[in-house]
């Protein structure tokens, strides 16, 4: 399995990428080698790493606009828990299977996921073809999020699992499991290599309510614990002190941060100067479709970059450059995958852009037209683990897939 | 002329609608009538107002993204104002038009627009063929922008103008005119009829020059000298006290919410909550493509509600019924078209929305959809004025348009 890319535009030169297997294997001008498919950019089409999506509830795009500008209890309570206690493995597989569809026709190559029935989502990864993470929640308010569902989820999926598909513990958050459970999922993320995604800090309750029960921050408990590590993603980590930075720093966690869905749920600020001066890795993401709604990075990179402006009333705060770092290449890092630059030897996660698009012109600075004026629509073509997922925005399976995605939906809101 | 749109959603039931000359003629099931030209939306196609942009500077498209991510002072005298020193009006047309096809292929049926050199826009305008209002700009920095010049644009433009383009005098801001001239401006507006479009209070530094300087706030200050009344459209209009929304309300004059750019400027946060409970009419706009820096009124409905939800920390403010209205039927009313309801009598300026883009699947709550999920790529056709503008995202003259501005950008930053 190749790819030739012929006459792409690579940070500014026109060039042939060849891709073998997973990986780029040469780069150059008009490499004149043949491959088993070729994409010409004509010298009109530009290529970028592809998006990693942070943290994502990939399947909760079947309740997308059921429900918005309700305060988050009643939203959740009223709202988004009746219709998932209805949900079913059939459900989610469509519904990721939608979710990813709209992350391909936007530019994201790899997701990092947190959802109820691993297994379902595991097939539609598997059928799409994106890099994933798929997380084995755990949550002591469901029987679905028990140690004995992990561990049942992690040998049965395992087995099977293609290499762009790995797996993680995902604890819903610290006010959702007991100290103990807790513990445990860390335990077990280190004994099977996984890495370990939780919720932190999203709300000012959440902090209130830790040091009302144990004198201390969420941060602090994780590490008095032994939770931290490396392998450590922490999604939104809004309400941290500086002191909680430093520790996350020294344990070398990740954190994620999900503008569009902490504004629009009216969680916070996440401290991306403060976070980003310590040295910390903060990668990006949308939140689950609900809460949003889009899944599309483009439009996540804008509001990542104006709400710290906004909020810091200073327009140099939240560069073009460093948000896009954030939505590529430090989400490569934070899961762990050998991508997020394009040069020889890294996996061929990767997106074209139509230069063409309106959206993009004049042109005086790719990366700047890409943060701030850019959305998904300008994405050509797509290649994520070395194969071609979407070619001049199709993708393979789409009709079918919106159609039986809708109709579940549409059954959860007559019910 | 006259134009069938058939099998199109429109409020949740399939109709046909026919149009006549510019306005909305039959609204019904199966019409039966022949026309034209026709449409047909299969029942996949959903039909809805168009946008009004309510405040833009367009030809600046030339410089989107030449230079991002600096303090606004900075940003205008070293990067903007050497560029637009060399400005040309044959630039400003071909600006004009490129940041035109942008709006068009994003569902904008109508402008409000702020520049140099009208002459130029109207024959840009002219061709593109949606409705504007076109602002003789006045600023005492600037030779373009004198009474003189103002006068003489009036009557050279007004004697050849089509129905869908009229035209306002927009004296720049109060710190760039002076006293006499702020008031030579509104009397002239008054005297033929025309809109009076202004920046006001974009910059706490401006109210504070003003309290300096004058012992009261802007909107105070524009009270003080007559200016202010029904015609007024005011951009920006952050930073006003509850005294100032109260003169506004009593001189029924117009606000424009700018989001995008009011937070990549850090500029601050519109009153939206304040302003919209004391019954002023709020439309919604891009501001100039340089300091936005997309023209998609889609992503700004969904900054317009999320900055207030952030900035209130109340995930129930700016909903999305009401940011919909600040986007289309406010925008009308700001500018005096008769359009914005999808009603018989009214103009014929909407948009045809593709319901089967993944961005507006599963489809529980179109307007939520609209809001917080679509981008203008969702936008299949649009008529402005009773005339086909785009049809299947076709745009007459496109390849020409983004030729020729490309050209004379490319000019400007190698200059």
């Amino acid at each position: 399995m190749s790819i030739l890319l012929k006459n792409v535009i690579l940070e500014g030169r026109q060039k042939d990428i060849f891709i073998e297997g997973e990986r780029i294997k040469r780069i150059g001008e008009n490499l004149g080698v043949r491959a088993g498919e070729e994409i010409d950019g004509y010298g009109q089409k530009a290529v970028l790493p592809g998006f990693v999506n942070g943290h994502s509830h990939s399947a909760m795009i079947l309740f997308r606009g059921f429900s918005d500008d309700l305060p988050l209890k009643e939203w959740l309570e009223k709202k988004i828990f009746p219709l998932e206690a209805g949900l079913t493995e059939d459900d989610v597989y469509w519904g990721t299977k939608m979710a990813l569809l709209e992350m391909i026709k936007s530019g994201t190559t790899a997701i990092n996921e947190m959802y109820w029935y691993p297994e379902a989502q595991v097939e539609a990864v598997r059928e799409m073809g994106i890099r994933a993470v798929i997380g084995l929640v755990m949550a002591d308010f469901s029987p679905l999020g028990s140690r004995e569902k992990v561990e049942k989820s992690y040998k049965g999926i395992r087995k099977n699992l293609p290499d762009f598909i790995s797996l993680s513990v995902a604890p819903h958050a610290i006010y959702s499991l007991s100290r103990e459970n807790l513990i445990w999922a860390s335990d077990f993320a280190r004994k099977n290599k996984l890495l370990l995604h939780i919720h932190l800090s999203e709300t000012e309750k959440e902090v209130e309510d830790c040091l009302r029960e144990r004198k201390m921050r969420p941060a602090e408990y994780l590490e008095e614990i032994g939770f931290l590590g490396e392998n450590s993603i922490l999604a939104h980590s809004i309400w941290l002190s500086d002191k909680e930075i430093d520790i996350l720093r020294k344990r070398a966690a990740s954190l994620v941060y999900n503008p569009s869905s902490n504004m629009k749920l009216a969680s916070g600020v996440f401290p991306f100067e403060r976070a980003r001066s310590a040295g910390l890795n903060i990668s990006l993401g949308t939140d689950g479709p609900a809460s949003n709604n889009s899944l599309d990075m483009f439009e996540e990179m804008k509001f990542a970059s104006l709400l710290q402006k906004i909020n810091g009333l200073d327009p140099t705060l939240a560069k073009a450059e460093d948000i896009f770092k954030t939505a590529t290449v430090n989400g490569d890092r934070a899961i762990r995958a050998d991508a997020g630059r394009l040069v020889v030897g890294q996996l061929a996660d990767l997106m074209l852009i139509d230069l063409d698009n309106v959206s993009l012109l004049p042109g005086h600075n790719l990366i700047s037209d890409l943060v701030y004026s850019a959305n998904g629509s300008c994405v050509s073509d797509l290649i994520s683990n070395g194969k071609i997922i979407m070619r001049e925005r199709r993708v393979e399976g789409e009709e079918e897939i919106k159609r039986e995605a809708k109709k579940r939906a549409d059954k959860k809101r007559n019910s």
